[in-house]
């Protein structure tokens, strides 16, 4: 069985890190402990190495089909997600009076990390499942939450999210779906959606679709978007499953990769109106979505992150077993050849990946700790401020793993040769699923105008600002420590600050939209300067661990976790200067590109 | 049916930039002119239209089968490449006396853009077996080219190169394939090949496998290998062919992308002994199979660029249809939604494939220009100086290209955002075809090795020097017309000159492999550097053009040619800095990474 995630990497993250014990003296926590947390990660890598990784190369040869009727899928993939339902899984951080877990997020995303890399995309059914639930948890009536959530909670269930249309991608403002109110209070929806993962399928009872629809007469644009719960079937008083509903398939996409969990063109009321339910006020539709949205957002990040992961330990392994060729100074042909992992342009991929891949999990980490606080930190300060700052950093945790998770992938490939570009391994897979990554729940075009644009003047700068107090603290802590680090850093966000004062003042002088032309620059300007700080983070706890080493073997691990830092700091980290330059310049090169001129 | 490549771009190309015409001055092609060109390009791009755009997507899906006798494949590649045959493209510049057209090598790589981006690796049949004849043809005995050369001209025979072996992929010092002489004077080949691309099909009569094997006794190390003709029939004395040689399909390999050209493992000599002929003399075989080897790697550079062409224009011509959104500072919601093309974003992601496909597809019509003066040019120190700047440059003509190629593709992919990730379109497909380049015919690793460590010290500098020259010549002749990219590129060469000073210090007084430890970064260097050379060049001939525009028309042309040329060096440059500060610190590491540290 090849392996996964790197155990000791995991309990690095969620005890030396995180310091999740810390949080067994929260209230919500206090029947919890190290060996529950350590029970639960188990759980999820004996589910992930019997249930998932068997399926993986399956799962990616046998796309699901469609015969008018019924959807046909890879049988396989039913009983593992209904194992992880089973196993408790799908619940890990609801209340334990709700059958859930009541795990820390940090500890329940350490769990499925393992499941999210054996699995890839087809533990999409219960990420989207779970998302849906919060949403109507969190903005639905009593009675929705009964009716739709419960049995969502209980796997019965599978939820979507339906936005897209073949008329409007990116742009939410074009949507044509129409709801017509009816005369019992329920609505009659209408219109095409396109690329609505998990849309159809046989693995649950039902499924509880989230439409975003224009009820007649709203406004134009974002403003007049309603959301509505449409199922797949009715649902009678008695919570059992009724007539279907006017929900049709009318087709699956055949993807790149991702093939794990369909994904379906839908049509809402070609029979006279699909009966859908309005969820909270009408018109504020998108604001509501958005819940849902940031939340698939963060989970988009993990996926690109743990994919990863999975690529970069089987290109691992692949190097330390495969021989090929001796170092450079030996001339010896009579010698033998060597492990390629001896080769300095093999552990040049292979620590790329490892900076990249880690990196960017424990960016998604960090915005779980977020989650966590905003949720549980003991005051009101606290909480506020973990807020803000997930609030902030969602475009950064979506994009930065979902961009350098597949060019960490890349290098996987490259690690094996020309077995990597064969599917005898799954690297070439790993590649393929990632890929959407960059494309799916606001494409990096879009997180980039979403940062530049709206989060980061957002009330008066002060998620920016709290951000960039956050890693200034870092380098203040652990100045002595690890100067050089931290002098590179703080040059950076320097930087950064100048780059983002002339970026703010064309838009204010000058010209928004010139402002704007670099924002995928600046993005990954900004994503670059917020991992470095995660790893100057991570070389600290690693450089303090070396100080007190409790095992020996422990020693390796450290010394690595400094060596990715300092490849970070060394190789990728600079970089951005490149950007700064293009930015402060506002540069006006793509701005000014005509549309005859290509 | 889409674009392929833009005919004005290749009429710029062939005539403004390369100018074609003037070599009909020259001996071999006074029966030559610009109607010849002309036809020769459009007879190309007929072919491509008719025989292979049609049938991409079904080659990319419908992958071979062997059911252990034969190879089975989708028929119409059969008649796709026997109209290429046919047509008399297969021998675009051989002699007339040869049945070939005797085309410059600039003329016949244009026309081949055409084929080359629309078959993308289906017409690697061609490619290699005009690569396995011309090698043949320069080292063979008048019997061997008048047995195998000739029928690979008429198209009966295709050819092969056969190195690869399970246990040494880039090391071929320890391949393990052996030859033993027979009394005849022939020799018994015995072994396993692995990844020998179009090892086994119908489309031929017969297959010339160029096979590099150890004859007994022969020293260890690549100073032992030999290089044997091995058919997969023999051919009697009157040219027909004969029995089977004792050559066996192992296996296919299925591949994530390239699905025009089988891979193939091979077993020779599993019943005895397959009858191979030397070719030249014992033990320098390798030194004969670099003969195919550059040129197979200028076609894997040139099939890169191509592949991005076409990603390129499938993509802007989308992106010209494609209405969605508005512009940012555009805020009324009742506004016509936009083409695409008209978002910055969307321009910045055509403009770098621009940058990119255009930069590379020039490098590598460079080379065929430098091929024909090899051969053509008036003196011998012309002469010369090509072959040596030819030679210098094959690495980075191979890698470049393959590197940016699929950066290119990627970005067509996002440009069609969930589209582009669905197998309707097939920009995924053109992403998954490019992703083999950086790998076959020696990776990118293999790459930097030979340009830093052979090609930069080689003959005292000589190939080296002459590329500083050319490039220096380039910046004087147009200091006046484009100052700033003059002054940006001389900056480059100075810190390149420094780089390699440093380097080359590194590794006389400190350690030969600390020097090369970051190889693949210098590659990358001076690549970038010789693109932007090349984006001078484009873009000084475009400014002349625009002085003296003969239509209307070319003004748009010309102007898109010299945004394109700042985008190089504006975005794409500048990047270099950062790879000069970590290769002149001679950074160690991931030269002091250790294998237990991962």
């Amino acid at each position: 069985m090849p392996n996964i995630i790197n155990q000791r990497d995991l309990d690095f993250l969620v005890y030396e890190f995180f310091n999740c014990e810390a949080l067994t003296e929260r209230e919500r926590y206090t029947e919890h402990n190290r060996e529950t947390f350590d029970a639960t990660i188990d759980l999820a890598r004996r589910i992930a190495e019997d249930k998932f990784m068997p399926i993986q190369k399956k799962v990616d040869e046998v796309e699901p089909t469609f015969d008018g009727e019924t959807v046909t899928m890879v049988p396989e993939i039913k009983d593992a997600i209904d194992t992880v339902i089973q196993s408790g899984l799908g619940a890990t951080t609801a209340d334990f009076e709700l059958g859930g877990m009541q795990l820390p997020y940090v500890v329940s995303s350490a769990a499925y990390s393992y499941l999210t890399a054996a699995a890839s995309t087809t533990l999409g059914y219960v990420g989207l499942t779970n998302a849906n639930a919060n949403l109507i948890e969190a903005h639905g009536t009593a009675e929705q939450i009964e009716k739709w959530v419960v049995p969502m909670r209980d796997g019965r269930f599978a939820g979507t999210m339906a936005m897209t249309e073949p008329g409007a991608g990116s742009g939410l403002a074009d949507l044509t779906t129409t709801a017509d109110r009816a005369e019992d209070g329920t609505y009659r929806i209408r219109g095409s959606k396109i690329f609505i993962s998990g849309g159809d399928h046989e693995i649950s009872d039902n499924i509880v679709h989230l439409v975003l629809a224009r009820i007649k007469g709203a406004p134009k644009g974002v403003k007049g978007i309603s959301l509505f719960i449409v199922p797949k079937f009715m649902v009678n008083d008695d919570g059992t499953v009724g007539e279907r509903n006017d929900v049709a398939l009318s087709g699956l996409w055949h993807k790149m990769g991702g093939r794990g969990h369909t994904s379906t063109s839908l049509s809402f009321g070609e029979k006279g109106g699909a009966i859908g339910y309005l969820v909270g006020e009408e018109h504020h539709g998108l604001k509501y979505m958005f819940h849902m949205m940031n939340e698939a957002r963060i989970l988009v990040g993990t996926g690109a992150a743990c994919t990863a992961l999975i690529g970069y330990q089987y290109s691992l392994d692949y190097a330390k077993e495969r021989l090929q060729g001796r170092l450079l100074s030996n001339k010896n042909p009579e010698s033998a050849p060597v492990p390629i992992i001896k080769h300095t342009d093999v552990k040049r991929m292979l620590l790329t990946q490892k900076a990249y891949a880690e990196g960017a999990f424990t960016l998604c980490l960090y915005g779980s700790s977020l989650y966590e606080d905003e949720k549980t930190a003991e005051t009101q300060e606290q909480r506020d401020k973990a807020s803000l700052l997930l609030d902030f950093l969602t475009p950064i945790i979506k994009t930065w793993p979902s961009e350098y998770g597949p060019k960490a992938n890349d290098l996987a490939i490259q690690v094996l040769g020309g077995h990597g570009y064969m599917n005898e391994h799954p690297v070439e897979m790993y590649y393929r699923d990632n890929r959407l990554n960059p494309i799916h729940e606001g494409t990096t075009g879009i997180q980039s105008l979403d940062l530049l644009g709206r989060k980061v003047p957002m009330n008066g700068f002060a998620g920016y600002q709290a951000m960039l107090a956050e890693m200034r603290s870092t380098i203040e802590a652990e100045q002595a420590r690890l100067p050089e680090q931290c002098d590179a850093l703080a040059r950076a966000i320097a930087r950064l600050e100048e780059t983002t004062t002339a970026l703010m003042t064309v838009a204010a002088t000058e010209n928004p939209d010139l402002a704007m032309a670099n924002s995928v620059e600046y993005l990954d300007f900004f994503g670059n300067v917020v991992v470095a700080w995660v790893w100057l983070k991570m070389g600290a706890v690693a450089s303090k661990g070396l100080d007190h080493l409790s095992h020996d073997s422990d020693e390796a691990f450290y010394r690595g976790k400094l060596q990715a830092m300092k490849f970070f700091f060394e190789y990728q980290l600079p970089k951005v200067y490149a950007s700064a330059d293009l930015l402060c310049s506002a540069n006006r090169t793509t701005f000014d590109m005509q549309e005859d001129w290509f």
